[in-house]
């Protein structure tokens, strides 16, 4: 008896099993791979909802630290959060009155937003911006130009620009910035580990 | 020696594996696929805390816009949201005094809501809706329809009604409403792929 | 010949597989296996950055829920959320001007914050508050409680606590206190099942 076949024989006799039963129990656990859901990328998706002074800087805090630890981070600008990303040196024509009037009531671009407490007519916003100055906090404009370095995704909500009459003409320059709907997000998010509603 | 035989003897020379090998590393397979941690059911769940009218209709884009990527979609109105779905026709009796001031104070359902922003004592709701027919955008009763149709899930807050003195008799008839705690809705949450608290 | 030959010609004729065949199609789920992304832990991690009395009152009601749901929970206290948990009792020196104003001007501890709607100069706020004792609903006092006897985390954002002056010794005494960065924050949201921004 050769070698291989004495070896065989020895599993056999220890109760081990044939390549048949091996064959059958790998193909139940290839079904079984292949049933499980997998996880999520390594990706914080935010939606800035809100174009408050203090909560726009905290989702670029998130947004540059994600990036900042290894991981993706996609911004999608919606609502109040869309007139944040204005460019106030650009201005475009062709309005109807409600779009020149909203152009002109919500505020245009990132220096010209509040605190969403204690504004206090704008004294509490120049507060915070000066200490946050002081204490070496990046302000939103460093904010904005780093998550730019660093390749944090931007859209602007499509049916948001629509509602308020913006225009693609009137916003900032920015890297990596894409016009696009709730789906194009909803996409990106559903793969993330992380998703906040700021 | 037989043809069998021959082959194994040949793999054994290329310095393959035995069956009890195979078995061996095969059980260590399975123990890894058993530790694997499962993602997320394709499903988004939202906490709709906010009774304001831009968020809810966030809420509601949200979530139609997931069912119609082929995911399910939650929604569990706790808090100021709660009052939002009520039905301004219905009306119960019963009621203490605090829940007969909380049920005059709050407001009375969703075409009573308001914008977090920029309402301006009601001039800027009457605007942002006249602008959403205008543009085409799903007001909040179309939203509430399309959901029920797609069949958004909605669960209001026990502990809110409690709170509130609201009763099951004064809410809207929506094909998918439950009336349930924190638990049921987080049994939901922890296995969705997105979660957001508006 | 033997019957372990026999077995294997037995099935080798009916044109099952060999040990080497076998091996590579192991290897090849092994790889498989290798490439899944795992999912999350479970785990909720809140991003408290309101520090509004209902909103606090919410992200406790979460958290708690979860941990009673057998998860784990991690709180963030940062921005307007911070000074929610000051002691009310202690107090520091050594701050400057800005330190001084900002712990001046923010709410001092948990029993001073207020509704985000419907304060009304502070009696809708004391109102809701009466509301809850009476109907049973755990105050924020009893909340924190319950949070650190379930094992509830809670950290405390460094860069707000350097914005606002505000120092170690300020803060309540609570079991599983940590004063930590965004980034000790986004490693345990990354990998959890739930994550708000609250």
């Amino acid at each position: 008896m050769s070698e291989a076949l004495a070896t065989m024989s020895e599993e056999t006799r220890r109760g081990t099993m044939t390549v048949d039963d091996l064959a059958r129990q790998l193909a139940d656990l290839r079904r079984q791979v292949e049933n499980i859901k997998p996880g999520a990328d390594d990706r914080v998706s935010i939606i800035v909802f809100s174009g408050d002074l203090d909560k726009v800087l905290a989702a670029f805090v998130i947004a540059t630290g994600a990036v900042a630890m290894g991981m993706e981070a996609v911004m999608f600008f919606t609502f109040w959060g869309t007139p944040v990303l204005r460019d106030a040196k650009k201005s475009v024509g062709g309005k109807d009155l409600m779009g020149k009037m909203f152009g002109f009531m919500l505020p245009k671009g990132r220096n010209a937003i509040k605190l969403s407490k204690m504004n206090m007519g704008g004294m509490g916003t120049s507060m915070m911006k000066s200490l946050m100055k002081k204490k070496n906090v990046a302000s939103l404009d460093q904010m904005l130009q780093m998550a730019g370095e660093l390749g944090v995704k931007i859209y602007i909500c499509e049916m948001s620009m629509n509602l308020m009459g913006f225009q693609q003409g009137e916003f900032i320059d920015y890297p990596n910035l894409e016009y696009a709907g709730v789906a194009a997000f909803l996409e990106q998010a559903k793969n993330s580990k992380v998703q906040l509603f700021i």
